[in-house]
């Protein structure tokens, strides 16, 4: 088969990626969204945070693994950042992540599973950063949106500040903003 | 105000991107797909097609691009590629482009505004590119789903050519694998 014919079937195979829905909604949408719009928004975010990185990022290296970073999901799934992510899921994810990388042109497939699994083990200085700025909208969703995901979730403060202040390891300026925000939805009530 | 807190305006504000509905759906999916998936989804082409540019291209300079390309369309919403842009509907995208752009710090601002010029203006290669691509998922969305767009908006074969083969600018090499695939479906009647 044709190389660009195979990169066609990855482009329609990752479509799928539109119907995996999410726990939070966006700002102003009534409406759950969805993974391959989220990851759109996640790329755009560490490109105009990227100063804020701890340490020296490569941006463009980032951004790839934003874009990618989700396509797991199209055979396992969303899961709420709050759930532990059993080693079944993370199962799952691995196994649909490499079934749709080797819709690719074989020689094409390697640098994107490399990348991927360098985003996964979160130990980079670009993956670090990549994992904090994917906790960030939906923090944004849930304050600007009167916590719908907390309330419906019944997920605590204390649940809220464990989880979300490991974005220091990639950012601790932008941690620090947001963790004033999460204080502002504590006194308000919005986050019991 | 804090920098940090102006970029999380623009986060917040891009989010109507993803209420932006388009003229086609997704592969398998029974709703129209928005402007933010599809930024994505058209990132993700460009990285993969990337060998098949006519000209030598930076791949990320053109993923920025495309990540940026429909902003504008939160003001002006989305045009069909069938309709002629008017004058007033490009100044509608070009303004409502510099007003979310203006959201942003503004030593952030100039480098992105004269990115989405270059695409607009579609002269250099990155952007012939960019423009290339942005064309193919729509014509795969038709092709996998019985021609939808180009019956509901009575479009002519002459129409898909003329508009399309413009991808050849950015890629001689995917337009002619595309241009076998729109002969097929002359062939079985699913475009007229």
């Amino acid at each position: 088969m044709k190389k660009i014919q195979k990169i066609f079937d990855f482009i329609v195979e990752i479509e799928k990626l539109k119907g995996v829905y999410r726990k939070t909604k966006p700002v102003g949408l009534d409406r759950f969204e969805n993974s391959a719009e989220h990851s759109w928004h996640v790329s755009l975010c560490a490109l105009m945070l990227k100063e804020y990185a701890n340490e020296k990022i490569n941006i463009d290296r980032v951004i790839k693994m934003l874009l990618l970073h989700d396509l797991g999901e199209i055979d396992a799934g969303d899961t709420i950042v709050y759930d532990s992510h059993t080693i079944e899921v993370k199962e799952q994810e691995d196994a649909g992540f490499r079934r749709i990388l080797q819709l690719l042109p074989e020689e094409q497939q390697n640098d994107y599973l490399i990348l991927w699994e360098e985003f996964e083990n979160a130990q980079s200085s670009d993956a670090k950063y990549a994992k904090a700025i994917d906790r960030i909208p939906p923090l944004l969703h849930n304050l600007h949106g009167e916590g719908h995901s907390w309330k419906t979730h019944n997920i605590s403060k204390e649940q809220v500040f464990a989880v979300n202040s490991k974005i220091a390891n990639g950012s601790q300026k932008v941690w620090d903003v947001l963790k004033d925000k999460l204080d502002d939805a504590v006194d308000v009530g919005m986050l019991k």
